[in-house]
Parts: structure tokens; C-alpha cells; sequence
């Protein structure tokens, strides 16, 4: 890799190859032109009155719709042979800045399709190893106490590509797109388990929702938010208390390890410290040398993010990267860090710590532990190589 | 308004009329059929097999829609006779139950509808009192460090019908949907100034739409979050530094205050305290008596809210409200208090303090400084009467 210092950012470097303060942008020192990203205008006859300005706009519509401009900006999805609805959508993180994932483009893991369900008809019941059975409607659940929380659910299979021999030639969205983060309100489980009163031996629960899979899952009766996404079961129609784990297709037939002596690891379940370099990543490219920004986004199924370091020389240095406030607990928090690209060949890293001690693993650390059989709980470190034209393709580093 | 007290619920009341302790529905007194909404069952027997189970469900698509089932939480909309894209749209706070309000739902103001704008095309320019006048690209901007932030914005005359004479007779999309909140990504404007280098004299800005109405607004060269909705310029142009404001039309026409003398208070900015209760609010129902939830929303222009007390007797007591975290500066901010209703006609209020100690005022002491002249920035505190058979509307107490 390619590798030049300047004087001039000297004062600035916080590690190899350009990486600056991250301070910097934001001190007085960037002032003065010294990121160059605008042109020197003239004055207010420079701007051209376009045609959007002579004449009005379009109307007012009850739900909002992007811009004819954003028609790229949707998620891509895949169905399994033969259906339309048994399969994936994928978030375009490298088309999104911030942190909470635009309604419309959430990913979204169906195994039948969307039900049509008609809320009024909709019922949740809470059985087995309970006092009292309780059958609730959508009317009944909106008497209770709720709880707003900022949360990201990833897909246990997200990022299964990274587990290949080769490095797979994807954009971000279609290799890390089956993450998201939203603000969720809702009643709190425990308060509705309460109410139904537990029995002693009940140690698991049955989820199950209401579509025409029946999608179900066991989940241990411990908090739920950040488990792989699959455990948060929509359309929830049915809770069961039980003694162990259901084992039901859902989580025999698949979210399971294979290890390399052939055994499985089963019952994973939180999502391990992650991040990745959205800014640039795989089909963006670098317009030349000069100023950049590095973002990206880190999580963890065990707490908060504490601390994410960058590399821009291939991991032979690193620096961290300031995390935007406010950082919450199983949210998507997004890291930034100023960059001085020098126009030559090298790879850009990110690395995750979070609040429970965990730091995010090499990729080849990872697979000396688990092997490279499975698809599922991929955390490696992700490696993007910047080519000298600018352009970023996915490499193992 | 009749008030009754039943032994019972005294170790938990914080407040009259039914005011339970904020942690009372959390702790365990309140389980074992505590709330009683839902109903006794059987097992699974008791669940349908409803159509939606029976066949597959619907496809992916790229960008996401609401269920049909869902048809009526939308935005209402109002324009300027012959024109369909000069008014408002408002959120439906009723119909919502979290901070963040959804993409599609979003409050709108246009002037002149919403321009076709190519953003390949469009160009901001940064001109007057500076040393380099600046013009810049989308492309060029975008690789400027961002900085990402939640925060609310609510048109300054939000609410102006509760200035009038008679409590108007709106449910509370009608009354107070020209406030959203989002989670908001972009450059500073400060590190775009400083590259283009700020004249000494310079202490306002005109910011400037390229909408088909050229809206404009001059805003004081210090912080933006928490004014008044107009003066977050959309789909900004041209930025140019001055002196003293520009007096456009758009801020001399409207978005001032008329006082009882007849004078008027121009450029007041930031949104004062406010808080509402949405549910219950007009045009919602009470199904009986019993616990309830009372559940609204609290913000402020001039940084985080640090209190919401809430009356269940038309504001003989006051209880304080749990406050949902994080609690974000200018953004809303959840408050949530549970109620024993006793079946009998009262008056709910709710009355914001924030971090700088403003308390939200009653609606008589804001007129009582202010008049009712004007349509702009009421505060008040709202009142909601609830009927002995759970029918909910607007009055003053």
C-alpha cells in the first residue's frame, strides 16, 4: 500500500496514511478553504433559476413519497424459487447517512409473504406454564403502560457472504443490508407475562406469529433486544411458557453454527460487537485526492457501542473515530472520522469495542474459532480497498 | 367535576381524581389480573385461524407502504384556494404512540408546493458579508464531516386556534400536527461559513428555498434547532450574510405577533415550552372505566424538558409524569402517567418545565401577557374534558 506523508497534516495525524483528528474539521484550522470540496463563486448571478422554480410544485399527499430523484434508493429483495414473499429485503446503508432507518426501506425477512391482518380480528394469547391464560385484542394491549426504545435488528445470516473462500464483490446493501434501526413502541412483555402469572418452571418461551409460516421461535425468557433478528417474531399471535426450547423448524432447520469438527453451535442468539464503513464502501468511489470523511455504523446485541477505531492503512495503524451522541444501548451508532485521501492504493478498516469489554474480531480470528461452514453471527472485520482511482471493492485484509 | 376515592388504589396515588404513582404499573402489585384488560382464555383452542393464515401474503416491494388497515393515519391537508400546493399537511399525534414521527407523516409547509428539484443540479450558494463567496454541488457537500441529530420542528402557528374565543372543537391532528420530529443529517453550517470566511459586521443570515416562492426567512447567525418552523429553510439555495435582517415578505407578512396595543413582536424565534396530552385527545374514547395510560408529548425551543406534571382533576393536583429517555435536547420528548379512571367527567392537563426552568404557562397567564390577537406560538396549557361515557374534548379550565 501505498503510503505518503505531507508536512502540512502533520499536526493533525492521529494514525497512518492521512487520518486526522477528529476534531480537526470542526476546529478553526479547517476554515479558510481548507477543505476545497466548494467552487469560488461570484456572487448570487451565478445561480441559474431552474426550471423547479418557475412553476408550482406538487400537491399535498396523505403519506409522504420520496423524490422521483430517490427511485434508486429502495431496497432489493430476493424470493425463494416459486414465491414472491418467502425471502429478503435489504437496506441501501450505503445510500443512508444517519442512524434510524427510513420507514419504507427497513429490512424486512418474510417466510410467507405480509399478512393481510385485519387488526380488529387480530388476537395475542399467552398460555401454557401460566396461572391464568389471557387472550388479548389490539383494543386491550393499548390499555397498558408502553416503552419507546431506539433498537437495530439484524438478520442472524446478515453478512454470511464474508465467510467465503473469495471476497465477495457486493455492494454494501446487498453484503451488510439485512440491518436496520428504528424506534420501537409497545407493551412491555413482562408486564403482560405478569398478568397471565408465571409458573415456576417456566424457563422458555414459544413465540410464534401470524402468518400463513406460522414463524415461531423459542426465546429464553431473559431480555430480548438485540438477539439475531429472526427472534423477534412479527405478527405475534401466540406466546407459549415452557420448560426448554420448542425446537421448531424455524430454529433447527436453520440459525444454527456449524462448527468444523461438525458439530453446531444452537441458540446464539445475541448479535456480537460489529461495524462497518459505510462512507465510502463497495460502488461508491472517491472523486481524487484531498479531504474525505469516513463514516460508518457499529452495534452490538450486548450493550453500547464504546469506542470504534479506524484504519486507512490496512490495520497497521488505528485511531478512533468520534461517535455520534446520543450513543444508545442495542442502537445503530454511527462513527465518523476525517480523512486525507493521498490518492494512492489502500485499505480502509473499522474496528468496534463495546460497553460489556468486547472487541470486534479479525476476520481471520473469527474463523479460527468457528471455522467457515456456517452463514450465520459473521463480525469480522470488514476490509475496503480504495484503488488509485478512487473506486472500493471488497477485500480480505 | 365529580371526583371519587376508593380505598384501594391510596398506596399508589400521587395525585387526584386517580393519579397513580408513575411506577405502579411496573412493579408487581400490578400483575395478577391487575389491569384486567384482557380476557381470561382457554388455551389455543381459542385461537381463529384467521384468512391471512390460509394463503400467502403479499410480495416485497422497494420502498415500503403501510397496511391498508391503515388507511385513515395520514396526513390531512389544507391549500390556498386555487392552489394544491400552498398550505399545510399535518402529522396525526393521535394516531401515534413513540417520538420519532414516521417518514410519510411528517408535517409539510409549502409555499409553492414541493419543487421537482434535479439534485445533480442544484447548487447552494454561501454570498455577502464573506471574504470568498462559495458555491456548492450536492457531491461537493457530501464530503463534508455530517453531524446527525433528532430533533423537532413545529410551525410557529401550531396550535392557533387555541387563541380563539370558544375551545375549538378539533381532534389534535387539526390542533397540533404542524409538529413533527425526525432524526435530522447534514453539514454544519458553521464549517461551511468559516470556509467561505465571515465578514466582522455580519450578524444575520437570509436563507433562501429554490421552491417556486422563493421563501425566505432572516435568521440570527447563533443556533437553529428550536425556532420556529419556517425558519428551517427547505431546499436551501443561497445563503447571504448581512447585517441586520431582510425583512422579506415571508417574515414580515406573517410569523409575527400582534399584541393587545396593537404593536407587534416581530422575530420571536424560538418554540416555547409546550406539552400535550394525546391519548386520550379528542375524538378518542374511553371504554369504560378503569387504568388507563395517560401518554403525550412535551418540547422546547430552548433545550431539554426536565418535567411534565400532569392533573387528572382539571388542575387542583399535579402529579409528575415518567419522562421517556433518552431525553433529547429539542426533540419531543414521551411522558407517560398511569390513571385510574373512575368513570366520572374530569378535565385532563399536562404542564412542561424545561432545562432552563421555563414552566409552561396556563392559557389564561399567556393571554393575560400576550392578548389573542395573534395566531402564533401558543403555549399554553391544553385541557381535555373526558365525559361519563369516555367521549374526550377540548376546553378551557
Amino acid at each position: 500500500m501505498g503510503r505518503k506523508r505531507s508536512a502540512g497534516d502533520a499536526p493533525n495525524r492521529v494514525a497512518g496514511n492521512g487520518l486526522l483528528d477528529r476534531r480537526f474539521l470542526l476546529a478553526a484550522g479547517a476554515g479558510g478553504g481548507g477543505l476545497t470540496a466548494a467552487r469560488h463563486a461570484f456572487g448570487a448571478a451565478e445561480l441559474s433559476v431552474e426550471p423547479w422554480m418557475k412553476e408550482p410544485g406538487s400537491p399535498f399527499v396523505g403519506y409522504g413519497q420520496p423524490s422521483r430523484f430517490e427511485a434508486t434508493v429502495v431496497r432489493i429483495f430476493a424470493s425463494a424459487p416459486g414465491t414472491t414473499g418467502t425471502g429478503a429485503s435489504r437496506t441501501p446503508l450505503q445510500r443512508l447517512n444517519g442512524t434510524i432507518t427510513p420507514n419504507g426501506l427497513h429490512f424486512e425477512r418474510h417466510h410467507s409473504g405480509i399478512p393481510d391482518i385485519d387488526p380488529d380480528a387480530h388476537r395475542l394469547l399467552i398460555h401454557g406454564l401460566v396461572k391464568r391464560p389471557l387472550i388479548f385484542t389490539m383494543e386491550a394491549l393499548s390499555r397498558y403502560p408502553m416503552e419507546t426504545r431506539i433498537a437495530f435488528i439484524e438478520c442472524g445470516g446478515n453478512t454470511g457472504a464474508l465467510y467465503q473462500k473469495e471476497p465477495a464483490q457486493l455492494d454494501l446493501q446487498a453484503s451488510h443490508g439485512l440491518l436496520s434501526c428504528a424506534e420501537w413502541t409497545g407493551v412491555r412483555l413482562a408486564l403482560l407475562l405478569e398478568e397471565a402469572g408465571v409458573d415456576r418452571q417456566a424457563q422458555w418461551l414459544l413465540a410464534e406469529g401470524a402468518d400463513a409460516a406460522g414463524m415461531s421461535r423459542s426465546v429464553p425468557m431473559k431480555a430480548v433486544p438485540g438477539y439475531e433478528g429472526n427472534m423477534n417474531v412479527k405478527w405475534l399471535r401466540r406466546i407459549k411458557l415452557t420448560e426448554g426450547p420448542t425446537m421448531t423448524k424455524d430454529e433447527t432447520s436453520k440459525y444454527t453454527i456449524l462448527l468444523p469438527d461438525g458439530k453446531s453451535l444452537q441458540f446464539v442468539f445475541p448479535i456480537e460487537t460489529k461495524s462497518v464503513i459505510t462512507h465510502p464502501s463497495p460502488g461508491l468511489m472517491l472523486k481524487g485526492a484531498g479531504l474525505y470523511e469516513i463514516s460508518g455504523l457499529a452495534w452490538s446485541g450486548y450493550g453500547k457501542i464504546s469506542r470504534v477505531d479506524v484504519s486507512a492503512d490496512g490495520g497497521k495503524s488505528w485511531a478512533p473515530a468520534a461517535l455520534q451522541e446520543p450513543v444508545l444501548p442495542k442502537a445503530l451508532t454511527r462513527f465518523r472520522i476525517a480523512w486525507r485521501w493521498d490518492g494512492g492504493p489502500t485499505v480502509l478498516q473499522s474496528r468496534a469495542t463495546d460497553s460489556s469489554g468486547y472487541i470486534q474480531p479479525t476476520r481471520a480470528a473469527l474463523i479460527a474459532e468457528r471455522g467457515a461452514k456456517t452463514i450465520y453471527h459473521f463480525n469480522g472485520i470488514t476490509s475496503w480497498a480504495v484503488g488509485e482511482h478512487g473506486e472500493v471493492r471488497h477485500v480480505y485484509a
